[in-house]
């Protein structure tokens, strides 16, 4: 099984060349210089030697172990309560964290790098983290002075980890019908009880505490999605001089046995009468939970494109190494009985196409997350705006086609293993396993296509992809003396012209019949995902074609020139599977769908 | 969990209405009048109940547990020994036999449909009989009249089961560099020395001799694929009487740790000298193989179609039960705090996407069964020949697209579970993990592709491809006068238009370039196999047509309509993508693929 090497190379190209991150924090007020090319290479380099050194040599045993439940108590998988340690030790845990409040403040270009590392070495570790800082989010967005400076300091070192509780036993997408209640007590607390499912790294021993957010409903509390509280419920409560009191009246009922990512814990948690406290506007649940949103399903993205990353390195080293049967053109290591497989074109299509989405979704994420930082740190209000609504657009794009491409990359790393490839050994099925998550959780895939083309794109006539398309159409027009990119430019541009009929077509079709909606949505979806990754890969090319005489760029070109040859044009089917419409998915009553 | 319910009403469809099972059956001598409808449909039946009430229950189990290996002793999984004593008892195992030797001489249409059941109740278990059926093959085509007596009747009924031995651990796809040798000794058996892997079911305590056919080399045979040689070895030695006698040099060293297929025993088998018997002649051993070859990998094909029915049926049962969220044109179970997800499009998108591919597989499968059946039974030369080009041309199709659609399904049946989908006990994830080895072994889909594209499209410069042509056309031209298939003929003959064009357009790229054959492949394979479930779709359709106003004919003009609209432009992107030739796959250095 090959090691994990942290991408480094790559994400200083994205950061730095493509999408010139240093003038980009220079202009952000609200970063206050904190951040600059050489810090962030500092940053990464470390954090790409924890990754390597640290997380990924306890991956396979994680998935093999998992963490386990003995009444109530959850011990973390082997080797990952010591990682955790060096992880917050090295002061990774509250990288994007408020300053106020003992965060270091950096913006999401960076720290989706840090993510996709960690992420990409170990994913059920790399969950911990990430639910801590989704909880500081929203608790830094939403919290009460008092509950920010009780919590998030230890939050942000890592001393206390945070979980997300949402989800029911019958109420996932639809959380408007949750059952949790939430009591209020006459010392300005209340009383939670209620029991949540899927709560991520919901109990283990890796910390001290653990600080849950949980969404919880008021006496008379409206019905549906507007009658819901946010509230944040403790492990241990935490007394005035900030040390641990009494143990909560809460409890990991049991944790799941899933597909994978089984290093972490997917707990079943009781809260009978736990105390907690009321974060933001009572009945303002959910907005609280949008605030993370944005930046949890980015995140979910990126583990998507980590961990296809680590597929991909194995599957390369394989492909060197394996010998078998010969290149089509004749032997090439004539002193062997065979030749490397990346001799056969099979095998190459591929490797390339894993490059070419892991390379497009690293430029991409990092794309989404320029615009995160503009809408967090500019102090310019029509930038701010802009980024929000540019935000409103990608965020479920960047989630679903991440992951739907990343699964896609796993499954052909394992491919190119043949036989081996099914064995747990080589450590390349467990990227399929652990990969699959991240179609499902923080909003199915499909329901990140419905909140595309319902809210994103219908829901206001089209007026926020109007501002990607230009965004686009600008760095199109400023190529438009680049001869040497028009290879790049003009498939782009086919690409952006089907794509705003698409746009329009859907729109009109959906003012007849809401269901035409729904009925294009997934599709819909990965057409825009495939002309996003066009423009990633025409920026990319363009930065690379001045330095096409050096390896790394001529590398880039290469794979550039493969996802547009070779990728890209797989939207022409998928437009025309849109424009099938709805009526066929319709013409079936419910009754006759069961197998006769 | 849901139960595996048999689709036998579709397989009456299939096999009676669409392919007119009995007038073939009738035309063939070979079968001599050994099968009906009515004899059809009572094996049917009694195999149906066999996978609902033996073999779907002991699934789950089959995965957790496993098959089990101790010093040697391989212990199936808990249940499968009893169910396999049923199922041999119900005499299933023997029927595509040599009726000669006790086999019940069915056709391939029919057990087709036998195997889709078992292998959809429980592949993990299906694979036992699976792996007997194919060394039966072999050894009935190619083995002695003593052997054959000797060793079929036994393998028949089941008390003994076979196995095949060809990979070693630096030998898949490439078998002509194996190692594994066979000394001749004085009595004209030989002494067999080596390893092999993969070896399913090639040890375990199910029946009471198992019986291996392994690839091995001769003495001074030729290098490469034509100096190897078949051998059987049997685990116990048998004596002249029939009664088994000592144990032969020949151990489990292990079995594998694998994604799926749990429940079977993936084996290490090492070969100490063991005696075995020559099967066929010296250095024909891949010709031996090859006998079997077309069956067992229509056999793989139809392993992913029964896994993917499975998933089917859970999904529609959890759709029509779970309840989230409101319709889009608004609430339909009013007295519900939510409506069943079947109301919502994209639920129904991928309900449907099931239903289209896992219906078009099982029609496709029994239409490339029909010319196995033909190759095998008929007496007229021609018709056999006619045949034998058409199975060359289809059987990597049916392998490689009704897996790869197979696996697709499976993901669905995933996902339409949110959440849920990813835990254990629901069982949905894993017909994903079982699916997956079905595009991996007996050939990767890579390599059925290079085969398709390579040895049967320009190896012969399209000949076969203009048997499958015609036979579409002629169908095409039988329903020129029947308007109201218009909405599915003319689709039909644009992606066979499409499909022309693009078997010429590699055609002449290959003259040129011996790499546009791979690749071109896997795309390519794919495209052919759009347009042939299109053929399977429009003659499923024309039957219906006159019978609408029944609901199973209803659902099944809904659900080609379905894939007419909503899955078949598919092709278009992926042509597209075909023609995106080889360069892109050489532009870069070997030593450029490694993660800088």
């Amino acid at each position: 099984m090959a090691d994990y090497k942290a991408p480094l190379r790559d994400m200083r190209f994205v950061l730095d060349e493509v999408f010139e991150a240093d003038k980009l924090w220079a202009s952000l007020a609200g970063l206050e210089g904190a951040v600059d090319m050489e810090t962030a290479d500092a940053i990464l380099g470390e954090c790409g030697k924890i990754a390597s050194q640290v997380l990924a040599p306890i991956n396979r045993e994680g998935d093999e172990v998992g963490s386990t439940w003995k009444d109530g108590v959850v011990t973390a998988a082997p080797g990952f309560k010591d990682a955790y340690q060096t992880y917050v030790e090295a002061g990774l845990n509250g990288l994007g964290g408020n300053p106020e409040f003992g965060g270091m403040g950096m913006p999401k270009t960076l720290v989706g790098q840090v993510e996709e590392m960690v992420q990409g070495s170990n994913m059920a570790f790399g969950l911990a983290p990430m639910l801590t800082a989704g909880a500081c989010l929203s608790l830094n967005a939403h919290g009460s002075q008092e509950l920010k400076e009780k919590y998030l300091p230890n939050m942000y070192t890592g001393v206390w980890s945070g979980a997300m509780d949402l989800t029911e036993p019958h109420a996932g997408t639809d959380l408007g019908i949750i059952r949790t209640k939430a009591e209020p007590s006459a010392d300005g607390s209340y009383l939670v009880s209620g029991t949540k499912i899927f709560i991520t790294w919901g109990e283990h021993d890796m910390a001290e505490n653990i600080i849950h957010l949980v969404l919880a409903k008021l006496p008379n509390a409206p019905a549906g999605p507007k009658g819901i509280s946010l509230f944040l419920v403790p492990k241990f409560l935490v007394n005035d001089d900030g040390s641990l009191g009494e143990r909560n009246a809460m409890s990991c009922g049991s944790i799941e046995h899933k597909m994978g990512i089984k290093g972490s814990a997917t707990c079943v948690m009781n809260f009978d009468g736990a105390k907690g406290w009321l974060v933001g506007e009572e009945n303002q649940g959910l907005a609280c939970m949008f605030t993370m949103m944005n930046y949890e399903r980015l995140g979910v993205g990126i583990q998507g494109v980590g961990a296809a990353e680590a597929s991909y390195q194995n599957a390369v080293e394989y492909a060197l190494d394996r010998i078998q049967s010969r290149a089509p053109t004749g032997a090439v290591a004539k002193d062997k009985v065979a030749d490397p497989i990346i001799v056969h074109p099979d095998v190459r299509r591929m490797l390339m196409t894993m490059r070419s989405f892991n390379e497009g979704g690293r430029a991409f994420s990092t794309y989404v997350a320029g615009w995160l930082d503009r809408a967090k740190f500019s102090d310019n209000a029509e930038e701010k705006k802009h980024a929000d609504a540019m935000l409103a657009l990608l965020t479920p794009i960047a989630k679903a086609f991440l992951t739907d491409t990343s699964l896609e990359v796993a499954i052909i790393g394992q491919q190119v293993f043949g036989g081996h490839g099914f064995i747990r050994e080589w450590g390349q099925e467990q990227h399929v396993r652990d990969i699959r998550i991240t179609q499902i959780y923080e909003g199915t895939n499909g329901i990140q296509a419905l909140d595309l083309m319902g809210r994103k794109i219908v829901g206001n006539n089209g007026a926020f992809y109007k501002l990607f398309e230009q965004d686009v159409n600008d760095f199109i027009a400023s190529q438009a003396a680049n001869t040497a990119a028009a290879e790049f430019i003009e498939p782009l541009k086919a690409a952006m012209e089907n794509l705003a009929d698409l746009t329009q077509w859907v729109i009109d079709q959906a003012q007849g019949n809401p269901n035409e909606i729904g009925a294009a949505s997934l599709e819909y979806l990965h057409v825009f995902g495939y002309a996003a990754y066009a423009y990633m890969w025409a920026r990319m090319a363009v930065v690379s074609l001045p330095k096409a005489n050096e390896d790394f760029y001529k590398a880039k070109l290469a794979t550039a020139r493969f996802y547009i040859k070779r990728v890209l044009p797989r939207y022409i089917g998928l437009s025309a599977v849109v424009k099938g419409g709805s009526e066929s998915l319709y013409e079936l009553d419910e009754a006759l769908f069961v197998t006769a």
